[in-house]
């Protein structure tokens, strides 16, 4: 496992950290003014949410290089299933288009929830894979990975049908496309006793790692995560997990807060990540 | 599996779906006119809270079995683990105690969070197991089952460590006691692709099956659960899942439901719990 202790040239920001994937959260900082603080502070790199690229993926993705960081992921593609998925998958094709236009290699999935008129979450995984294979070869001429993000079973019904790594895998599997894998989030994932033998089964599969903490009161379904160190994760024993499997990539920093982080300075935000990544990750 | 489209001589009420659960919920209906109600319609017997018996334990049981029903389990011990447990098992033994007077064999544990001072959730079932250990033969002598429920993993951090059945079954071959099974409820399991597997495993240590549905939309993390056929879950799956593994016991419906179904008449309540158990579960 690598030895962060003195070293955080594998961190990067994930915007939401900031209240950035919402309407209305947050200080509102410029991206511009994102990426130069991220700079400053010696990031690997920067996590965009669609919300704040707009039409400026390519000028947004050469200031990010310029200033020695990778855009190290996209979030992320409309749902693909599930009541509120689009009737199509262009605005999926366009997510893909921005996510190239960034430079990035990474587009992560959330999947949307239960298909309408089905039960459960089985026939929505396999009219999910099929919805995957479609989009995997356009993405795949765009240098684009796509990453299936399972989440805490809290999002069942109407944001996912994924919620272990271990059903991200089996998607991923009747996939069988080489630029389809998953993201492992401390979130989503920190319960889940089966999370070092999944984790190794997914192998160069995992495309990313997303670091937050579970507060031991959670007091909102979605915006009430906390920093690291702050909650009841065994930080260091999932990222054992995620590089044990060979992950060797970014570690990101994806806190939803609204009551407490997204109400703080930016700067003091970003140097709170840095000093627990150090610390306690 | 069972077919109960003109049979619901197995379907038992948990008195949570009158709000019975929580302080200031629901109608307030006395316990009698529950146990009169439930009788009318013909259910095979009720679920209590501890707070609805305070020190008439016997009277109630004995009132339950003269309308011709069960008292098919208790909810539930205090937590056992996490920062909210009480320091001694005095009040899990007083618990086992009024199931005993109740003459139910089924006593419901909600395990609690994590332990203060541990990260993550195995050492925390390890204690666990410890604690289980020490009240099971407590628990045999009065002929008292206790039934280690899984939770939805929503619930991690202040009110469990078992997040799965999967997890449920490891701390009862950590226990090793004839006593101590587990209980299924669909708010916690639906989403759970191993589910069937892991009930197959389970065998005759399953104590319970607990019915409810998983809204589309999920509102509150507590206190809104949907009426079975209001849902996502594939209520007819876990049924079969649990049944296919030798369950032959009583469905008992446990709705939590302060917007909705706590705001209804209770008798509305149980005449649409009977019609859709008879038709959807």
């Amino acid at each position: 496992m690598r030895d962060f202790s003195s070293d955080h040239s594998a961190l990067a920001l994930n915007t939401a950290t900031l209240g950035h994937n919402l309407e209305g959260y947050g200080a509102g900082w410029p991206v511009e003014r994102v990426i130069d603080a991220c700079a400053e502070r010696g990031l690997a790199g920067i996590v965009f949410w669609r919300r704040e690229i707009g039409d400026r993926a390519v000028e947004i993705g050469d200031r990010v290089r310029a200033a020695g960081m990778q855009v190290v992921g996209l979030c992320r593609t409309p749902y693909l299933t599930g009541s509120e998925a689009p009737a199509t998958l262009d605005e999926a094709r366009a997510s893909i288009d921005m996510a190239a236009g960034l430079g990035t290699s990474v587009l992560t999935i959330v999947t949307g929830g239960t298909e309408p008129g089905t039960k459960g979450v089985s026939e929505t995984q396999k009219i999910l894979a099929e919805r995957i294979a479609a989009l995997a070869p356009y993405a795949a001429e765009r240098d684009v990975k796509l990453a299936l993000e399972p989440l805490n079973p809290m999002f069942g019904g109407d944001r996912t049908c994924l919620f272990t790594v271990r059903d991200a895998l089996r998607v991923c599997d009747m996939v069988d496309a080489p630029n389809v894998g998953i993201a492992v989030d401390v979130y989503h994932v920190w319960w889940d006793s089966d999370l070092a033998a999944s984790c190794a089964a997914a192998g160069d599969r995992i495309l990313g790692f997303h670091l937050c903490d579970w507060l031991e009161k959670t007091t909102h379904m979605l915006l009430d995560r906390g920093m690291m160190g702050d909650g009841v994760a065994d930080l260091k024993a999932i990222r054992r997990a995620v590089e044990d499997a060979g992950y060797q990539g970014a570690c990101e920093v994806e806190v939803f807060s609204a009551e407490n982080w997204w109400k703080r300075d930016p700067g003091d935000v970003l140097d709170t990540m840095v000093e627990r990544f150090r610390t306690v990750c």
